[in-house]
């Protein structure tokens, strides 16, 4: 499985989960997030490889599709990469730290 | 219409419009935005009242489960209000007054 594709998942995965049905967010957290392969997901919910393949694949196409209409992922890249910058230039700086780390936790959604 | 709902309804909507199908974004957006009543906006799409009624409230609904479900406009009003803080008190500061522009405009789409 690529990397790449996996973290940017697991990523969407965290923003839209609670759009999902109960059975996409199982199916594809073992898949990306806990990584079980189709078959043995398949056999945990006694269904056919084949379908949970298909199911997998409909659920990425959501998550993509809600990233396209909402983009939660790429403003919080955005915004996540400011922090950062600030956080580095204002080392000390207690009102800005306290407040820095305020905005982080907003985004850092479990 | 209560002002407190008619804003509330239009602030959900610039987050969420992209999730509602193209009538109940005319319908919902007539109304709330545009202050048409129901009876207008009925004869503009040569609908029952009733019919323009029952969409809306049910736009209103899909609305409040997205906003409980991704919380993108209580989110934006928690990040707003810190934004707000810092520039007050970084007033001058052009490394941080660049950088709550460009956060600001993240979170104002049209």
């Amino acid at each position: 499985m690529e990397i790449e594709k996996t973290n940017r998942m697991n990523a969407l995965f965290e923003f839209y989960a609670a759009l999902l049905t109960d059975k996409q967010m199982n199916y594809i957290e073992l898949y990306y997030a806990d990584d079980y392969s189709l078959a043995e997901i398949a056999e945990e919910f006694s269904v056919s490889r084949q379908a949970v393949y298909d199911n997998i694949k409909r659920t990425e196409k959501i998550l993509e599709d809600y990233e396209m209409k909402l983009h939660m992922y790429s403003d919080y890249i955005v915004r996540n990469e400011i922090f950062e910058e600030i956080a580095e230039r204002y080392k000390g700086d207690s009102f800005l730290e306290e407040r820095l780390e305020i905005l982080t936790s907003i985004d850092n959604r479990e």
